[in-house]
């Protein structure tokens, strides 16, 4: 049996428009990477995080990687003990799930290092045991996606429905990440506890349509569906430079662009590599055109989660 | 060519649940049925309506069936006379579409006997004419499924954008009509402007979880989304026995009850026709219980829409 396991897992881009808290994709660029190992003593131990600039914990009980472990055990009743080594490999508070990714690369690669008592997908609660840690409670539009890969639904918390959304074959996604920050407690402060049921309407049309064009391989009814009039309208002032970029991305071709997770990185969907490679350079230009340094990440979605790298 | 056709179109479910304002479906039973004629002398008129006790009027400025026609016969700029003879063979203001079919059989055959100028889902905008005399707005819930039928999407408005979505092979629909009756208005003026955001969430996931269900013939899927947490607890409040009934359809077995359109019909979704007959003698008996009279429709989901009828 292996004693390591060197494991991927991919950002993710939660929200999507008009999916607000219940739907996210997984990309395939970036990602995190751990390196798991079984040790002879119980307890687990983060002995090394790389690329975090020092800001996250090695304290096992406030790391979400160790917490998600942790968590795991002690459901499967199990003194076995774990080192982790964390490589983040992608901006922390990005808005494209980089807690997520670390603890469903962490709880993924613990379970194949125990010998897979649990399948991929029951390993979910323990995931979101750690997103629980990094942004005070259990959400898993990031985390769903990030270890099932593709487009995932989560219809409800309590209990947790998680549905695979299937994902049509030519969709590729442009990142934009500018390197500003944005706080996710600030970024849910600001919105409003109440809603027009008109615009409440208008969003579940749309997320409807979007399921719906999803599934068909619909790229125009994507397009027509990709809009958010309720969260965007208000987040987006945390975004310099928004409605241009947004605009830049839409004017080369885009299916629609908006905020990934709670921001500040924003998102679009094109139906060829080509379109989502002009986009993203539209899409930086303006980043360029005010001074903020920003990252471009494009890939197609991502279909299948984390997965095991060669050592 | 034909002088003369007889058309039936079925009544239609809008609303379904967690879907307000943007989805509804058709079902076999009941309908309305048309006959329409060609006449030499312009104009359209109303010869004759039976089923409605006198309440629909035969001016054709003022009846939602002779206001779709005449709006297609402006768009086609013809002069082509017509006489109809309306058979109402569901019960008014009941949360059925009752004008959606009429409207939508009238138009399908008059189409006909112009010869098929337009596609069968192009007659769409005049139909939503004629419920714009009925409802006062030119909604498309019920005539959209009822000319297109299975389930629609009504993703948008303005512009209309509609979309067909696949229905599961075994769905079978249970109707409750009490014999109360509900102005489409009062239904709409009880409702709140506003609503939370996190029962919008709720609704949105409800629905995205609905289309996804309906797609992929997951029956337990439909049955976990048939949640509505916006509308129904404030419009049930007009329907006696609402919780009862819909408590009575549940625990036959239905995967979900709500009200259909703005009530006061309910309607409950069965995956076999067994369960949504067993479903439909339970709802009735509540009403009976309540000495309301109340009619009873068990059938399948409609596919097509309306259909030409033997004379």
């Amino acid at each position: 049996m292996k004693r390591e396991i060197r494991v991927f897992a991919p950002a993710t881009v939660a929200n999507v428009a008009c999916g607000f808290d219940i739907l996210g994709f997984a990309i395939d660029q970036p990602g995190d990477e751990v390196i798991v190992r079984l040790i002879d003593k119980p307890g687990v131990y983060i002995v090394k995080i790389s690329g975090d600039q020092g800001r996250l914990p090695l304290a096992a009980e406030k790391n979400t990687v160790s917490v998600s472990i942790l968590a795991l055990l002690k459901h499967l009743k199990s003194n076995q003990g774990f080192e982790i080594e964390l490589m983040k490999r992608m901006p922390l508070g990005s808005g494209l799930g980089s807690s997520a990714a670390s603890t469903v690369a962490g709880v993924f690669a613990a379970n194949i290092l125990l010998g897979n008592p649990l399948a991929k997908e029951e390993l979910l609660p323990f995931a979101t045991e750690g997103e629980r840690i990094a942004c005070g409670s259990a959400h898993a539009d990031n985390a769903a996606p990030a270890l099932l890969g593709g487009f995932v639904l989560i219809r409800s918390y309590q209990p947790l429905d998680v549905i695979q959304i299937a994902t049509p074959k030519d969709l590729y996604c442009t990142v934009l990440h500018p390197q500003i920050e944005i706080r996710t407690e600030d970024a849910r402060k600001i919105l409003k506890k109440s809603i027009l049921i008109k615009d409440a309407i208008t969003q579940w049309g749309n997320i409807a349509g979007l399921i719906a064009g999803l599934m068909k391989s619909d790229y125009d009814l994507i397009r027509r569906s990709l809009q958010d009039v309720i969260i965007e309208p208000i987040r987006s002032i945390l975004i310099p430079g928004f409605h241009e970029v947004k605009q830049a991305a839409l004017a080369s071709g885009a299916l629609g662009c908006s905020i990934s997770g709670s921001g500040p990185s924003l998102f679009a969907l094109s139906s060829t590599r080509e379109v989502a490679s002009k986009a993203g350079d539209a899409m930086q230009a303006v980043m360029n055109s005010l001074n903020i340094a920003s990252e471009i990440y494009i890939s197609k979605i991502n279909p299948v989660g984390p997965r095991i790298l060669e050592n």
